[in-house]
């Protein structure tokens, strides 16, 4: 049995395990006010080219968004977020959970436009009965987006000034934005993200780390008493040296971005092969997350050897499924399914 | 200049008055423990047959629905709710504010069906990952609707149905329930209300009261504790005698329909001048709210004249609005706006 | 049976009334947007000699103080108040439940002292792990205190001082402000109120108004979009003009003045009485609520004929109550419960 | 410079680094449904033993005490804790941002007593006016506690009667567990525990894991849903295997009590070598945290080479300060800082 199901299914990059072992004695002080994670903090505002950016670290996503959102809004404002995105489908509520409601937008590929933004603050704006509607404030976008799909410059930009227009937050949430950042049809830098958002976090628990994420916060005074409120929500780890030492392994060198490449070559390698074999998909992903859309009868076979995630039912005969992969996917597995799936197709 | 924008423009009932002056002086205990709101409260149970109920009084709608839903539902549960719906809508995120999401299904005529309830709780209990959202734990229906549609005693049994079998619970915002109860087409009883849902609202702000609404708690258990988070959210009146003493006058007698029938009736006539004027409408509303489509050249004619809400452009030339009557519109008023809507239209 | 259990046992002072039954048909606008609370406002500014002050009408004194703490704080910041302090023991943990810490300080008179302040203040600032507490971030007193007992010109000028120094918000609870400024000792006008404060309420429920409070904010911004967060509160009474028209009654001539006069001299007058008498007091109050110190066996045949509030046990044979007297007191009845306690006293 | 300022200045015990890097690659599912901590839960439950108990893994304490609260508790109700209480203190009002009140009481030893817990809730249902109080519906307590005291069988059992006697919950925080279980003068076990409280956590973030807190859930029923809540505070762990090896591996034999036994033992050297030098202590700390009162002018020579965390001043040339151990100490290091006291002292 070998499992495509999610990217976070393994430990961590062995470089990463290596340099937690060695620096295991060192005595540092805690919640994050150590040497590694000033290092790492200096390492990742130099790659961002973002001098003035504050960096704060978290244990996972949920988190960093829900603190964000928190520290950034005042109680009647709220967030735009694509109806699939993460802090609208997947948190449990708490984006809500903190007081702040989630103003969803539909969006089929899990991107937001710029233009459906300015529908919805103008929506929000032009009644009279304004002050009984929660006032956006803030537009979340994940990069790549919960279907694998990336935003290009033109359209990244777009956006970002009409957030700055309407006095709008935009906030990018990166829980895999290695494989964004490097996929073949990607024109964004991270200096770029730095630049076009008030934050952003660089995921690192699916990208290769045993959990971590990197919030950069880029403008000015928006991090007021952002430590506070970080604990208020949980998200100071004691020990926060593991998070700076990670994130240093990661960004010293081109780390990052290899097991980035690697999870993105394994999903096409993937995506490639069962396109050959003449099958569609549900949403044009070139991340490490792709959607095939397969017989129920040859998944009912797949899946006694492979894990994958379901994810919508098609038509009668036909499934979308996703298939992740990641810093640890086995190349020797992508061919074993594509093997596996082109027997069953041959049927 | 006469408004027809919405039922809370004038003070109460003469009635009303009376009865807060006749009682001025006598000493009763402060908020709601007092002899008008033990009265009031048994005059409610009997006119909705429902011995068993226990009846909360609240000073406006937006209080009642918080402190129900922070009251019955616990924190990682939400409320189905109509996009058009109050609490979706127009209370600032007061839900959100209490920490609960209100999970929104569109609705264009403001009313939810039992199959939409029934598909919005299988997508989120399906899935694998339910538990990363929100758990759907009570379904909100507004009668009349917000765009002035009411439920049939089919329609409202079936969605009852649906959520006793899913373990959901049922309250109905009856902001301006006398108007559905009264209207023409209706076949619902204030007994079929207590008797389908779990705990509901009886409106007095829009339908005669100086302020007030009547909620009554159906479900035995429910309301346990709910006078501590009724105070938590601002919701107990000092002189909480000031609503039972209302609600007894509106309720010892026919008062309070007597006032819905005068508000609704007032509504036809303008919906028949109108309609036999050639327009069309936004929404089939049989109740106190009507929006009809009107030319944009002859609304800026009337609106020197008229009060009324703006409600949504339907083309370049026609705007839908909505015309509001109550218990305190004068008849010689519709009659003047039908002749001066005739003069606009024959031009 | 006559009650001098607390200030809100009756209905309002008959002005009030009609007042309302003289503007009743009158149609205007909702939520406090009408010519009423327009005109009650400038009455309110110019009485505190405070032209830049912004004000906001509430229904209730619990629902003032939450949507203000709500407002003004950010999450992590939190309110300072004495432990007897409404907000820290009164409010079901309406300040709670909105995100907030009330950090109480001892305080035997129901008063906070500047010293106190400037202490809690470093205490949470001092410590190296200052970013793991709550952050003080304003500073809560009532005026008169929930034992009657009022500040000096020169406390609250100190109090003031530090709060500006600090960076601390000084809020003013003025449930029943109108018996601080007209009470003998008191030294304090509404316009050094408002000089000395950021924001504080005129209390109107137990005043003579049927219900109401009336806060000015004064320091300028700190109400940015606060009609959001009222309505988010519950906090926007939809015939806002209810509001208006009573502080016009109130405050257009000395009515206000003169119904705190009347119930501060009953309450003196009940006090003088018992002192004549021999007993002593709980709490020196100069306005009017008062502690009486009365023995259990005298209490057993009082209560038979006068209501009261329990207090505190204050050894084996002896206990505290609450007498208190407002603008509706019947002097009559005050002279009769002394001749009452002077009977029982004689026995 | 070595520091004994806190147990979190180290990384983890070298076994724990061992277990991750051997299970590095296996593949299992996300969020704690794996096998690693379907098997730790089996040890702990055995450990403990309570078969019926549910265990639930956390990053970090703060974390699990705020899901614990918002998952156990309704609105309206507070936890009772000492003024000390980490929840109280140290936590940036992470359970008010949750909505609850913590009620505090005095405690100079860190404690609650039975008495005190009784006395508490007596004062919140005996006034009439109780529905305007938080309501006490659990009792929070920490073992050891702040300041390293810890229950005896005897006033545990006690505390634990009045809680299911009051209804209240006994909740007790093991962030320091091995510590309290494992010192000279407890006589109370993990199982004990287990059957006198209805939840508490097993730490290991201070005790040898790199991170991690697992709790028990003793009371059936009490933990439905609880994963939904876990989620929505964050406490989730996508890969929360990495909280299932870590436990494995300290409870698969004694490692989790051993290293707490060397814990223990190095402060309890320092305390020993400390009074053998004519010193007091500000508490009586059995555990790994001790509280010696040295003299500002000895401390300001030992702090040039060693980290210690200031705790307060005692009088004008004295200050308590707290040494704290841990698994990681070193005994030479121990010996180091006790030559450097005498010499010091012998000045």
């Amino acid at each position: 049995m070998y499992s495509f199901s999610c990217d976070y299914e393994e430990g961590a990059h062995e470089r990463i395990l290596a340099a937690l072992l060695e620096t295991n004695r060192v005595q540092t002080p805690g919640y994050g006010e150590d040497v590694y994670c000033e290092q790492a903090a200096a390492l990742l505002k130099d790659r961002a080219q973002s001098p003035n950016s504050r960096v704060y670290f978290f244990v996972g996503g949920t988190q960093a968004n829900c603190t964000a959102i928190s520290a950034f809004l005042r109680p009647h404002q709220g967030v735009i977020a694509a109806s699939t995105g993460h802090i609208a489908a997947h948190e449990s509520g708490g984006v809500e959970a903190s007081g702040h409601k989630v103003l969803t937008l539909p969006s089929p590929d899990g991107k937001l436009t710029a233009g459906q933004v300015e529908q919805a603050v103008r929506a929000h704006f032009d009644d009279v009965t304004h002050e009984h509607m929660v006032q956006p404030a803030m537009v979340y976008i994940s990069h790549p987006s919960e279907v694998g799909t990336i935003y290009s410059l033109q359209e990244l930009t777009t956006l970002s000034g009409v957030c700055r227009r309407e006095g709008l937050l935009l906030y990018l949430d990166g829980a895999r934005l290695g494989c964004a950042l490097n996929c073949e049809q990607s024109d964004v830098t991270l200096a770029d993200i730095a630049r076009l958002t008030d934050a952003f976090y660089i995921g690192g628990t699916k990208m290769g780390a045993l959990f971590g994420e990197a919030m950069l916060v880029n403008t000015p005074g928006l991090d007021r008493d952002f430590r506070y409120i970080q604990k208020q929500r949980s998200g100071r780890l004691a020990k926060g040296r593991l998070l700076g030492i990670q994130f240093i392994e990661l960004f010293k060198d081109s780390l990052y971005m290899d097991l980035a490449a690697h999870a993105n070559r394994m999903a096409q390698k993937l995506r490639d092969g069962i396109a050959a074999l003449g099958y569609d998909f549900y949403a044009p992903s070139p991340t490490n997350q792709i959607f095939p859309i397969l017989p129920s009868a040859v998944l009912s076979v797949l899946s006694k050897a492979y894990g994958y995630s379901p994810w919508c039912r098609v038509d009668e005969h036909n499934e979308a499924i996703r298939l992740c992969t990641s810093w640890a996917t086995e190349e020797a597995q992508v061919d074993a399914f594509l093997a596996a799936l082109q027997k069953e197709t041959a049927k």
